[in-house]
């Protein structure tokens, strides 16, 4: 057996207004003038001198708003590499990714892709990223996904719909400053933060879970049901509480696997565009068979808030769709043999993906 | 405010039989041939060929057994550094450290040492290392300590006893085997695993506390509870939880700080050598005062196992000893201030202190 040696965050700051930090940080890494750094920022922010009053440009740095109603594509980092190679003559000092898991995603594969030859689609897969990434740094402003801690940058591709995995993915850098969720829509607090809850129940109910996993991912299900079941304590600390819950809960997935719920949301996201998130909550609704407890703690959660998540989305879907999506979802082959064991073909049948499919 | 920026170790590899894979992990980080790697190795395991034959040596690699029967010193730290120079043309390729606490803090000294001027006890204190340390590796063959994931490495000095706590301390690699802990001696075994107890309390009952602390403390304080008042679990689960409740409290550290008992186990392995984790337990033991519920938990772990700790170490102390580990006690003010507030000196007396130690 051989285990991963797992490349870790080189450097972390936690802490309410730790963002006012920012400059500091990065001012010993600009490598010199003509370097700039690049702050991809989530568009929410645009015209928020709360936030953007506190990244101070110098010389060529460049601020990009970016919107993430669209989960990111290897297009798009391609032509934000492309972009960046054009308006500077040397590269970067650094990448600076400001948002949720689609900003923090991009600015990890455009770090990548600014060292390493040819296309973003290229690296989609395990261990083909050759050469260090430039210096980045991660900003989550909304928590759940776990992307601040990974070592994968989740991307749609030509051809599917899977993360650039490799040890220069994770951040040189994460700054984890709660107060920056303070405004996250309520629907969007409520489907990013299930996405660290279910992947902490795929991680935990996997055939691959060791004391490492489970200890991160038995912590993080912890604070989300202080968060989403209990309502355990102030706004603030929900905030706190939830940042740390998405930091081990992607942790926990470091020694193991998320299963069922991701590899069919891959599946939705791949063909409908259904942001991950979301996908991830219409698709766990499903799941009764694979998850029980976790499924009806789940539904508990959904009344609690009020959330009433999009029915009949495939309803309308011909055949080559269903075949589009299925082909995308038993791709994920670690998913699947994590949450059913090594023999899960005898079991996962495109006939069963088929009929959950139709469900949602 | 201004959060630290914590560094954390750079990879880490988890998982029963992890270390065959030491030798892997080390080759492509072989400067050259003259620039050996050099194993600090507890000498429990000399003549132990199911740890040391997988060791390789290869070139001018050296492999140095090393008693950790006493804590570990600045002047150690000197020798160990003048030896390696003077053996070797050429700076090592890396320093790998096997064994518990006393061994990780000597490795993680020797690889500091080795690229700045002077002497270690120069630089016992905060932030006091200039140059990057060379590359080094901690293998835990005990837990407890929280060493191998820290980024101090508590030594004795001529004048104090104080950690070299700097950005340059964390290892760049850590192994977590459980399985090298199979034979620690039931004694070492609770006495290194209640200093992870006792540091989780110290850091949960502290006004330094934030939610990142908060979620690694209250995890390990879990598995504490799992391991020595439980016993949940094989033999083998339970040397697995008890190496994550050390990698998990040492990082709750990171972001707090350790109190009373710390402060005034300092003092006893100043002036008397009590090994770390046994004078952590024996100062514990009286400090109802300020831990009652951590105290009456570790009051009943004790007995659970049958474990009987030395009295009368300061019975027949003199005047002078007794103000000499009221100094030490006393200078950990960052400690103090941790367990009791800004204005811990109001309460916090050189007779308290004394009154304390005569109990002990």
């Amino acid at each position: 057996m051989n285990y991963k040696n797992y490349p870790m965050v080189s450097r972390v700051v936690f802490g309410r207004g730790s963002f006012n930090q920012l400059n500091d940080i990065l001012a010993p890494k600009r490598l010199n003038a003509k370097a700039p750094f690049i702050f991809l920022v989530d568009d929410v922010f645009k015209g928020n001198a709360w936030l953007t009053s506190r990244i101070s440009l110098a010389y060529d740095d460049q601020l990009l708003f970016i919107s993430a109603d669209e989960e990111p594509t290897t297009s798009q980092v391609d032509e934000l590499v492309e972009q960046i190679i054009l308006n500077h003559t040397d590269r970067p000092s650094g990448i600076i990714g400001i948002g949720g898991g689609t900003l923090l995603d991009l600015s990890k594969a455009v770090a990548i892709m600014l060292t390493n030859e040819g296309e973003s689609k290229d690296y989609q897969g395990w261990d083909l990223v050759k050469t260090p990434a430039i210096y980045h740094v991660g900003v989550p402003t909304i928590s759940g996904t776990g992307a601040e801690v990974s070592r994968t940058t989740v991307l749609t591709g030509p051809e599917k719909k899977l993360g650039i995995n490799s040890d220069y993915t994770p951040f040189d850098q994460v700054i984890l400053d709660p107060e920056l969720t303070k405004d996250v829509p309520k629907d969007q607090w409520f489907y990013t933060g299930m996405d660290c809850y279910i992947h902490c129940v795929e991680s935990l109910k996997g055939t691959y879970l060791n004391a490492f996993s489970q200890s991160y991912g038995e912590k993080s299900l912890e604070l989300c049901k202080e968060i989403f079941v209990d309502g355990d304590g102030s706004e603030e600390e929900l905030q706190d509480k939830l940042m740390m819950a998405s930091w081990h809960g992607g942790m926990s997935i470091a020694y193991s696997q998320v299963g069922v719920a991701h590899a069919l949301s891959y599946g939705l996201g791949y063909l409908l565009g259904t942001k991950h998130g979301l996908g991830n909550c219409i698709v766990f609704d499903h799941l009764e068979e694979f998850y029980p407890e976790g499924v009806a703690l789940f539904k508990r959660m959904k009344k609690i808030h009020g959330i009433i998540l999009p029915q009949g989305l495939c309803s309308k879907l011909d055949e080559d769709e269903f075949n589009t999506m299925i082909d995308v979802a038993l791709a994920m082959e670690p998913l699947w043999e994590n949450a059913m064991g090594k023999n899960w073909k005898q079991t996962i049948t495109r006939e069963k993906l088929r009929a959950l499919y139709e469900k949602m």
